[in-house]
Order: C-alpha cells, then sequence, then structure tokens
C-alpha cells in the first residue's frame, strides 16, 4: 500500500488535529514552522514542535528521512516534516542551511510574496531571479538536502530556481494558473520546466488557488487534477493542501505582513475579504484526505495514479532529496 | 582492537591538528565548541566545524552516537564529538537543551569555574548546589541524551549533580585532588561518588592539573593514573588530555573572563603566569597518546587495563549516555 502524504499545512496545532491526521490515514505532512521569524525565532517553533512530540508520541514524531515515512504506516503515527515559508531563518548566514536541515528542515521557500535576499516573490512588481546569494543558497540547500520549494515565488524566479537546481525542486503548495490564474497559481510554463527537472507540484485545496474559491467542487478540482496529470505527467504531482485549520484571522495577517510594512496587506484577500477563506464543503481537515482519493477515482484515474498522487510521488521525491549530495560534496571539498 | 579516545580538547584547529589525530591514531576526540557564547554564537561555531568537516572529509566527521567510533576506526577518520563547557549556550531555555542535543552536543557542563544558572562553578566561595533550573536541565539532559560534565564545578554542585542525575555523568577532564591540590582537580569523596554511580573520569595533562605542573614526568601521572584505578575501578577512567593546542594567551584570557568581568581573572594561572602553561615533554600533541599508552604498561598496567583507559570505556560511556532515555521519555509525557 502507498503511504497518503500532504506536502503542506500551517494549522494551529492540537491533539485534536494530531487525532485527525490518524483518523484521515495521513502518514506524513509537511508542516511549515516558519515564515518571518528570524534564526532563533524559528529554532522556538521548533522547540514547541518538540514539546508537542514528546507529548504526543503515539500519534506523532519527526520526520527526517523518507523511511520515517514508512516507521510511521508501521507504528500507525504521523511522520511530521519541517518546512519554511520564508528564508528569513537563515538570516543573511549561509552557514545555517545546513545547521536547520540538521534540526530536520526538510523545504525552504526561497521567498513568501515579496522580494528576499534570494529570490522575488510572486507579488513584486519586479522579478529579478535569483540573487547572487540565492544562486550560493540553491547550491548549498542542494549539497546537504533541503529543498527548494517556490511556491509563492514569481515566474522568473522559479524558472531560474529549476535551472540552477541540481537536484529536483517542488512547488509544494499551488494550482495550474490556467485553471484559475491567481498570482499564487504557476503558468504551463514553469508546471513544464517544474515536471521536465524531475520536480513535484502540490495541488492546493486553499480556496483563492480555486476556481470558484471555496464554492469549487470536488469534481472540478479533480479533474484539474487530470489535466495537470496529463500536462507534467502522472509522477510529477501530488497533494499540498496548505490548510490552515483553526487559526485565527490574525495569522493570515503576519503571514502577510510580518514585519516588513506597516500598513496592511491583503494579500490574496481583499479588504472585503481579509481573513482565511471559508475551505470547500469536501476539505475541512485531514479526515478529508479520503474523499479527494475518492474524487480522484471518479474523473478516471487509475488505482495506481490515485496512489501516486495520494503520496507515492511524494515519498519517492522525499527519498531522493532529503540526504546529502554524496558526490557533490567530496567535490566542494576540493 | 579498542578505540583510542580524548574526552577533551579546545585547540586552535587546523589541518595540522587534524592529521596529527590521525598520526596518533585517535579515533575521537570530544571537543569544546563553546563557552560563554550565547545560543547564536555557538551555532556560529558549529557552522565553522561544519566547514572543517566539509574540507576534511578524510581526516574528520561529526560524531553523533558510539557507532560513529566503529566508523571512524573503518574509514581511517577521527569522530569529533561536540561539547560546551559553560550552560550560556543554552540560554534561560530548557528547550535549547534538545536542539543543541540534535546538532550534535553530546556534553555540557554545569558551570565553567562561575555560578552559572544551574550550578556553582569550583572558583565560587560558596557553592549551592543544583539551583530549580539546574534540576530541570539535569532531568532534560538525561532524557535526551546529553551527558552532564562537571570537570569545572564546585564539591557540593558536583556531589548534587551526581546524585541528581538519573545517568551516570562525566568529569571529562580533571585529576585527583589527592595527587594535586588545584581547585579545579577533584576530591576522594567525589571520585567515589562518580565511581559508585557509574560515571567517568577524565585524565587531565594540563599542566596546571599536574603535580609539578609542566614538569610532572610521564612515570608520575602513569603512577597516579594507577592509583586512582584503585579508588575508582579501572572501567571508570579514562583520558581527557584537555589540549589546548596552538591557541594564543588571547583564548585563555577569554575562557576566564568571557563577559562577566571588565578586569582581568588569572583563573588557574597568576599574574606571573598568565598565559597557557607549557605542556609536559612527554604530550604536545595528538601523536603523543602512544607514549602515554606505553606509560601505563609501564607501571604495571595489564594491556586490558590499559585498552580500557586509553579508549574503551568512553566507548562504552559514549555507547550508554548519548542516545535518549527511552522509558524515561514516555514517562515524562505522562
Amino acid at each position: 500500500m502507498t503511504p497518503r502524504i500532504d506536502a503542506l499545512q500551517y494549522a494551529n496545532w492540537s491533539e485534536k488535529i494530531f487525532r485527525q491526521m490518524r483518523a484521515g490515514g495521513v502518514d506524513a505532512v509537511h508542516v511549515t514552522i516558519t515564515y518571518h521569524e528570524t534564526f532563533r525565532e524559528t529554532v522556538l517553533n521548533i522547540e514547541g514542535w518538540n514539546r508537542w512530540f514528546e507529548r504526543f508520541p503515539d500519534l506523532i514524531f519527526q520526520g527526517f528521512t523518507a523511511e520515517d515515512i514508512d516507521l510511521a504506516r508501521q507504528t500507525g503515527r504521523t511522520a511530521i516534516f519541517f518546512g519554511s515559508q520564508n528564508p528569513s531563518c537563515i538570516e543573511d548566514d549561509i552557514g545555517l542551511v545546513e545547521v536547520l536541515h540538521r534540526l530536520g528542515l526538510r523545504f525552504m521557500q526561497l521567498t513568501y510574496n515579496n522580494q528576499s535576499l534570494l529570490a522575488s516573490g510572486c507579488y513584486e512588481s519586479e522579478d529579478t531571479g535569483l540573487t547572487r546569494m540565492g544562486r550560493e543558497v540553491v547550491a548549498e540547500m542542494n549539497r546537504v538536502g533541503l529543498v527548494v520549494d517556490m511556491s509563492h515565488s514569481g515566474e522568473r524566479s522559479t524558472l531560474d530556481a529549476i535551472a540552477q537546481s541540481t537536484r529536483p525542486i517542488a512547488i509544494t503548495h499551488a494550482n495550474p494558473a490556467s485553471w484559475h490564474p491567481a498570482l499564487r497559481n504557476k503558468s504551463e510554463r514553469v508546471l513544464a520546466a517544474l515536471a521536465e527537472s524531475g520536480g513535484m507540484l502540490g495541488f492546493s485545496a486553499y480556496p483563492h488557488h480555486l476556481r470558484g474559491g471555496g464554492d469549487c467542487t470536488l469534481v472540478e478540482f479533480c479533474e484539474m487534477v487530470a489535466r495537470t496529470a496529463d500536462l507534467m505527467g502522472v509522477e510529477h504531482i501530488g497533494i499540498g493542501t496548505d490548510l490552515c485549520q483553526d487559526q485565527p484571522d490574525s495569522v493570515v495577517d503576519w503571514m502577510r505582513t510580518g514585519r516588513w510594512t506597516k500598513a496592511r496587506d491583503y494579500g490574496e484577500g481583499s479588504a472585503d475579504n481579509p481573513g482565511f477563506p471559508p475551505m470547500p464543503e469536501w476539505f475541512h481537515d485531514n479526515r478529508d484526505f479520503g474523499r479527494i482519493e475518492a474524487g480522484l477515482r471518479e474523473v478516471g484515474l487509475s488505482p495506481t495514479e490515485v496512489a501516486a498522487i495520494m503520496g507515492g510521488n511524494w515519498a519517492r521525491f522525499f527519498a531522493d532529496s532529503f540526504g546529502p549530495a554524496q558526490p557533490l560534496r567530496r567535490e566542494a571539498a576540493q
């Protein structure tokens, strides 16, 4: 049996949610542990996770390698893999890439909407591609096995990252812009380059990424997945729900503005829709993964294809991505 | 063949020293990576070590478990295990114990000469034993597998730590005070309690800890080791040279004063002997471990006893000490 994996969640974590992960048969989740936080603040967030792991060892544990997906299945738990949605956690210090990888960071976005030290975000009017430091950090991420995630990056920066990275990258939570033209969704050019390089796209269930928002039906969502399988190849797609369960609206304000502005920024929202949007009726929490799986079968995907999309592809990607690039390591030592 | 292990060095690291480790057949070294540094500064030191590991992968690598001693022997390298000589690196945050253990910290002194947040140092006039936070941190160190090291602590604090710790502790670098009554050397009461609890003493070759200072002969040193074997049991002793090779005297000033005083503090030195003291002629660098080994045989210790002292005992202690205390972990989760 193939595992069930969600490549992006940022919930207001609780025992209830961990129990829902088990009820939904979710074997591994890539969770966002930090956005705009400094390194020290990120470590405080890791300390918070360590408390969860200590309190609920029968439900969750920290995942470091793809083998932990198997361990999760064997022991009836969910493996939690850490990720960052912005490079604030490495500050201006490339040495923190290896340190955070040692602490379990497995994905890092080069940008979150705005320009970062590394690349341009999808909300900037100018996208200058990878910066000087961006190219160095991508090489270091490649070396240690920290996945480049371009979910919130601009088009040129994303194409740059795909080209520069010596290992496949990920867009953990976004949908095709051809289906729903949101700034956060990705062009066919990006998706084709991503697939060609061996990368992965995780489909988002976040309403701002859905055609029709929260009114998008499960069939519409699953038909979009099936079409993208035709475009990218079924082996390059998975799930990355962007589930922000039980978060107060103050959190989406923090996600959008961090400390970069004193004004309000609505991000994907708007003045008349400033908070977290209501989720589609077919996906409220981790117990609903079975509904997506059933929906994918109903739009004509084969059991093998559905298993690959629901977790098999991410499991393969995790196995290929989280360890050191041994040959490169030796070259770097010359 | 048993391994050769040094339980304390703080050298001015260089390729030369790493090559001397290999020439001396040293399989594992506990290196001090931090004294008075904050958490962030300690991480910068780890980043510096990561650069060494990347530059000299054929000579050294970071050790995390006792199996890495075997790996070192099999691959002709030296496993480097991290330690701290003061708890400054955890600041006032018990959560940093687990974080630093994840980054590879395997020993932490509760004090460095002065009072800390955790205990009293051996240079304080009053020793109040473990503090409230000290008792909590010892329990957390026990839980994750970070060894309590009391080399620079006061008598009462050391006895407290031995009694409070649920796992054996270490005094990585000190000698018996009955042989040389330095403040840093340990009373027979401490040594007996240490041995009874399953702990380990590492014999120091640092001149201030030697009878006669740098003029101490190898025979005198080895006879002291043999007498301590009679006192503690040969299974509780090893080597912890306190080698501070190639360090400028500015470093011993930093070790002694950190940021706690604007005045000068001579620590174990004095106004007319302020710097690093000259080493004894029989121990200048890692290539001299064979001389100690030969010296121990010459004072009548058996080959089995010598092998235990030169590394076998530390290897057993590493194996017992560096992993999580599984049963306690579950109890803590209640």
